[in-house]
């Protein structure tokens, strides 16, 4: 035999993931370690490669290692698939190797048919169960297999209950069912012209022939875009032996997790129904109760359960996300996981595990995502202020939102689009809805547990969300929410949810910063033990630099000196300083922007004071200080068709004039940065003394600071070595004025090729090196983003012509090929350059693991990231040494 | 002694150029050979650098050196300086390594006083002439000694002129310049508070320190920035006794080449004034006569400076420029060295000194300056249309240009840096005006010959001049030039001139094409058999493509589509095809442009049978076709202020709508290049079928051709392989519908500093590379070139922030590193990889050197430009072998 393609779950073991998926390779383990697993075995996911490589056909090797395969199992379960003494029914699960929840196809109940119903029926002594899971059965399979719609089906069911006059599908009765399944056969037969497959082998073998279709479904696709999950990875097929959780009161079906997915509290937390199947937990249609109950329900079944809980924790040494049956008072494990969970439960996991001698520091450092702490960083409801809570329902996914309300995915899509904030409102979310779970705010559900569809996959993406708010009416066609008050919401009404607690408000609510828990606090602590490359922060204000401190900045890796002046306030100055006639009109508006910027200056160097700021000298084109040419000629035009008068024209017209010579073609690689700083020196000047002067105010406090002040978009080292002496004549000039002396060192922006391909000139004269990697790549590229992102990125992105945004994660072949040569060319020059990066990639870990690997110092990003760095930077070392767990 | 700064002209020889300058190592090699040169010594360059090394001070043993020096010219030639028996006399002139006539100080006559003044009139029985030099020596010492305003000086002879009621110089007595003389030592006297030195060693010393501060005059550093001449050459300075031509009839001077400069013909060409000094024939203040009609004069003479001049060609290899002075009829040469000449005198010189087996071929090659040759290729004044001949002066300088008159040096610089094109008109050029000769068009005077400044100068940088137009009288105040016929032009007005004809013509004049001489021919024959490079021409039309073909292209390296889709009477189609509201409207649109190009395509590849054709698929942004948006703001202002239709208002807001968009804030890095192919897949599409239906066509004329398809601004792999995709998928579909065959290539421009980077990468689906070095230029400085241009390049040229303009010249050390790395990783993929650059640079010779050395196959520039590019091609492999002459 060439290939194996089929294993006994008694033959696979946890490390064989890659070849039996995450749910294979864990009922593999599960069965290694002796828990209570319905007995089955597992197609690879080799086999589904080669399904597609063989044009969608399963081969004969694969047919024969089924077929043997499932004799075995009939052997052991003393059960034959379609016998009419014990018919064997069987579950078909997809299984890939990285956890797709929801997103593939799974058929249950298989091998009913016209004639091991009744045997069912016989065997259980409960027709009802019988006709119900042959419904089931032939619903599901009708939908994933043959393709036909939903709700075709549940029509029978609706008309039935009203036929009946009765509500609920547990109302009805056997012969209910069995009437039901007839309607069932007619539709099947109407809609693909062939009975219902009745043959219980041919039913395998199309359900497994669906689970591997469904790998390449297009919400499939979506998924694994999103979660940049790679495409060949394949799904494996898991075919078990069916247990039931719907025998009857003394059967039920549940989901658990090991901690609280949500807080990380160290408790057993899950949810379950019964007298149900497994999919009505999931898919929310009826709200489950808590896994404590269930001790009242059997208390030994609670306590075999617990324990097991307890050894699957540590023999995974992590959470577990468990999918369990109890048929008839007997406890089956059908699945158990590592669960996904929101930020601030992964930081108390994490912490808690360690603390409990779990595992060790490095690999609690690697369980939290730096991504996920976006959501603890982020801001929440300020609940000292009155808001109105309209309705309240589970707080399936912590951080708060406000928005719009659509109650459609793809208005959700289109709305976002069009730059909108909204809020997705739906009685519940299926994978169908992920596109607009991924444009909305938040999601807000009237149905469903903290299990169902939108909690898991809001928690995966930090959303906030509620669900099961069942004080909300929703009338999807009139797009109209009716209130158990009365009140009435409408589409484009704004509300806010919280969904740390479950609320949900009228209009937009103030938000607050978020306080870090205990947990928090250690990690981070952890993580600067660790940590072997330096973390500041991108800071225009003594507010963004004192918020940066406190989240962990050792310093100020980019403070833009614009910023300061867009001030409303001095724009006019700034406005005056531009239009100047000649230098003498400019030196007087410098004059007065001196005293602003040392203010500025003095601020920032004394909120961060013991750590380095560096400052960057003006960068923008001066355009973009004045006023808007189009405005101008609207007003212009308007003037002379209204006969104003020639002088009145006249002005307008000169100072059109003056803004037209200022303005640029391309005013990203125009006359800015130190292409200013050379042709007007005054500016330069003015802010290279305002500088100094507020290091020797801060110094005559007692506060000794020492800025490195930052040449920027400089490409040519001789742009450097003009600035440098100007900046040095400048300092000389202050110290000679004050009679006191002071450190500072000057340096570059690395931000044009040109930079980084002579970095080792350009290091003659730079004390220090920072990559600017916004224009970096902008240059590197040749995209101006305000334009790639609004033409043609998109696009890119969705057609993999690049595999991610550049703009976010630093692109290693180009962009990071000249991190490394400016780095490595710098350095041959001067050994102890002090390099760092302060483009938006500062914050982003795959870049932050890059930087590290490429030796820079450090990285700085906006205040709010810096924890995220802080952890990514601990991760890099940790990764680095090799020594995950 | 450690330093030997002082060498006697017997002592040197031309090899020692670098440290006797130019002058001096041929005044030695002059001795050397046996020439009649007036005896005499010079200080060296490395005596001037260590001048400035120390302060401006001549060391002493700098001084100790001269005076040895002298005493042995003292002895060699029985006179002594000052003597009271034999006053020596001499010349002080600088001499740089590289010449930069006119550039530099000269002080003649040096040595006469109150007292040896009056000994020259008695030893020359000639004391008109003693006073005469006297009154020389005495106003150029003070100008360039002592730093005195020239008019000053000339006033006195003006006011004596006007006692004596006459007009010229030669009609004042030996009374009447004794007189000046004491009038000058006056002006010394009240103007310097000293009195004119009458020491001649103070003399000798004070002109020798001139000479040296002169090397850092104004102009001498502007000449050597236009010229770029290292700083640090320094100039050596040359004393040697003076023989005088003004010593009566039996004396003159003159200058002479030993062949036509402006033609290249092989017979000596020069001018002479008897009884005059040497500057009288330079200054142009007399007209002189040609050096023919010295045989006349003196057939001796004129025999022997026949004989010598061969003699020196032979012995320099070179055409020769030679200064001669006959004193009381002993012939002295005074100077020789290479000669300047026009573009059309260099080619024929070369060509013809090659066939005379004075120099090898490749030497020849080295000899004509690829820039020289814009001269002969640019166009020339149609004579066969009807224009009004003003005047006509000395042809002094080839090729013809119109613009607007003006009369001054700085004005010119204005108008030109405005955008004007303008005719500098004076009198006579001095040094001083160059910054105005590099501003003008061409250059037209009243006064002086060929040899004139205006002359030597504009046929140094290719510009038209006509000299000594005497028919122009000009008034500098006024503005204004009167013509002999009686009709005025003013300032502003516009002229023609042909510097080949000499002809002055009023208005813009008809241009035509050059015609190429039979040694151009051949000189370009020559290259093409020496060069190693391949010279393709960037051409968008079937024209274009010819007349490049004609100039020796051997092919088409960038044939740009978007100036097809330009042509006014597409526009409309264009403009439909980019505002489509879907993609029916854009496939219409496109349907009716594909035979446009295809046309387009079919009579380029036509016209460049034969030979490989690149063809670039559509690269600019689109709304680069569209209105401008401030013209249609101005037109909806008026329409709602003078309330036009509200549906008419709707339409246009549409448009405009639409136009903003496309609108861009950075169009060269935004929706443009492969960009647009791969979200408009449709065009690109049209595109490649346009040329393979040509293709197709050509083929069934019995035409075989093989477009070479080049895909604009990949960065990133994916991006060529798509489009790749797309053309072979539109080749198989036209290979199929005509059910035949033909060959084509795919490949890509790195134009982005990303593609260079991965070149390695793109090459596995390029088969050939064209380095668009505009665009690379501009993303690798971050510099958009209309920007750069206007608002600050100048600045970084005018400063030395940049040696070069980099889109004129390659930057090596940024541009032309990824230029090298994009070839070695393109090349490591796949070593077959064909490479050229299509930029700007592909016609600029130090451009086509890198590229040469960088291991390219081709250069691609405009027409235009396509003998120069071989000139340059050859000139490339011959400086790398190492084989000059």
């Amino acid at each position: 035999m060439s290939n194996k393609y089929v294993y006994l779950f008694n033959e696979g073991s946890k490390e064989m993931k890659e070849l039996l998926g995450g749910k294979g390779a864990n009922l593999a383990e599960m069965t290694l370690v002796g828990l209570p697993v319905p007995p089955g075995f597992t197609i690879s996911t080799k086999a589904c490669n080669d399904y597609y490589l063989h044009g969608k056909s399963l081969t004969s090797e694969m047919e024969q290692q089924i077929d043997e395969a499932l004799k075995t199992l009939e052997n052991t379960t003393g059960k034959r698939l379609g016998g009419e003494e014990y018919p064997l029914l069987v579950s078909v699960r997809s299984g890939s190797v990285i956890s797709m929840p929801g997103m593939m196809d799974t058929v249950l109940t298989l091998g009913l048919n016209d004639t091991t119903v009744d045997v069912i029926a016989h065997l259980t002594d409960n027709p009802r169960f019988a006709y119900d899971s042959y419904r089931r059965f032939i619903q599901m399979f009708s939908d994933v297999v043959l393709g036909l719609e939903h709700y075709l089906f549940e029509q029978v069911i609706d008309e039935r209950k009203k036929d009946n006059q009765v509500y609920e599908d547990t109302e009805l009765t056997a012969e209910d069912w069995k009437a039901v399944v007839e309607e069932y056969k007619k539709i099947v037969l109407s809609k693909t012209k062939k009975p219902f497959p009745q043959e219980p082998k041919k039913q395998l073998e199309m359900a497994i022939r669906a689970v591997f279709d469904s790998w390449n479904n297009q919400r499939a696709i979506v998924y694994r875009k999103i979660n940049k999950i790679p495409d060949h990875l394949g799904t494996a097929v898991n075919i078990q032996m069916m247990v039931f959780g719907n025998m009857g009161d003394d059967s039920g079906t549940g989901v658990a997790f090991t901690r609280n997915p949500s807080t990380g509290e160290a408790a057993l937390y899950g949810e379950y129904l019964m007298n149900a199947q497994g999919e009505d937990v999931v898919a929310g249609i009826r709200t489950p109760k808590s896994i404590d109950t269930l001790k009242n329900v059997n208390t030994e079944v609670f306590q075999q359960f617990l324990a097991i809980t307890k050894q699957l924790e540590q023999h995974y040494k992590d959470m577990q996300d468990i999918e369990f049956t109890i048929e008839k008072g007997k406890l089956y494990f059908l699945q158990t996981r590592t669960g996904k969970r929101t930020a601030q439960s992964a930081v108390k996991i994490a912490v808690d595990l360690h603390r409990e001698e779990v595992i060790d520091r490095d690999t609690a450092l690697l369980r939290v995502d730096p991504d996920q702490l976006n959501q603890l960083l982020h801001r929440q409801i300020d609940t000292t202020v009155d808001f109105h809570v309209l309705a309240k329902g589970l707080p399936a996914s912590p951080g708060a939102a406000s928005g719009y309300i659509v109650f459609d995915a793809n208005d959700a899509e289109k709305k976002h689009l069009d730059g909108d904030k909204v809020i997705l409102v739906r009685p519940e979310t299926t994978p169908e809805d992920i596109h607009g779970i991924v444009a909305a705010e938040g999601i807000l559900t009237s149905r469903g547990g903290m299990t169902s569809h939108a909690a898991v996959v809001a928690r995966g993406m930090g959303k906030a969300c509620i669900t099961g708010c069942e004080a909300l009416k929703i009338d999807l066609k009139k797009k109209e929410i009716y209130l158990e008050n009365g009140s009435l919401l409408k589409e484009g009404d704004t509300i806010s949810i919280d969904g740390s607690t479950g609320n949900v408000m009228l209009g937009e609510v103030k938000l607050i910063d978020p306080e870090l828990s205990e947990e928090f606090q250690v990690l981070l602590e952890w993580a600067d033990e660790v940590r072997e490359i330096g973390v500041r922060a991108n800071a225009d204000t003594p507010e963004d630099a004192a918020k940066s401190r406190e989240f962990g900045a050792t310093g100020i890796g980019l403070c833009r000196t614009e910023h300061m002046f867009m001030a409303a306030d001095r724009v006019p100055t700034v406005q005056e300083m531009i239009l100047a006639e000649n230098n003498e009109e400019r030196e007087t508006a410098l004059a007065k922007l001196l005293p602003m910027q040392q203010g500025d200056f003095k601020g920032i160097l004394k909120a961060m004071a013991g750590y380095p700021v560096t400052i960057r000298l003006l960068d923008p084109p001066l355009h973009e200080f004045l006023p808007n040419v189009e405005d101008l000629i609207v007003e212009l035009t308007k003037m002379k068709v209204e006969d104003a008068s020639i002088q009145e024209i006249r002005e307008k017209e000169k100072l059109l004039r003056k803004i037209r010579n200022l303005s640029e073609f391309n005013p990203m690689l125009g006359h800015r940065g130190c292409r200013l700083g050379i042709t007007f020196p005054e500016i330069y000047a003015m802010q290279a003394e305002a500088i100094f002067n507020a290091t020797i105010e801060l110094a005559e406090e007692g506060i000794e600071v020492e800025p490195e002040i930052m040449i920027p978009l400089v490409g040519h080292v001789n742009e450097l070595k003009l600035m440098k002496d100007l900046v040095i004549q400048i300092a000389e000039n202050v110290k000679e004025r004050t009679n006191r002396d002071f450190n500072y060192t000057v340096g570059t922006m690395i931000e044009v090729p040109r930079a980084a391909l002579t970095a080792d000139e350009i290091a003659e004269h730079a004390e220090f090196f920072s990559f600017g990697t916004n224009d970096l790549t902008q240059t590197t590229f040749g995209f101006s983003r305000d334009d790639a992102e609004g033409k043609f990125l998109q696009y890119y992105l969705d057609h993999k012509i690049l595999s991610d945004n550049p703009f976010v994660t630093i692109d290693q072949d180009g962009v990071g090929k000249l991190i490394k040569m400016g780095t490595e060319l710098g350095r041959k020059t001067k050994p102890e350059l002090k390099v760092g990066i302060c483009g938006e990639h500062g914050g982003e870990k795959h870049s932050i693991e890059f930087v590290y690997k490429a030796g820079l110092n450090y990285v700085s990003c906006s205040p709010f990231r810096v924890p995220i760095a802080i952890l990514a930077a601990a991760q890099a070392t940790v990764n680095n040494k090799g020594q995950s767990l």
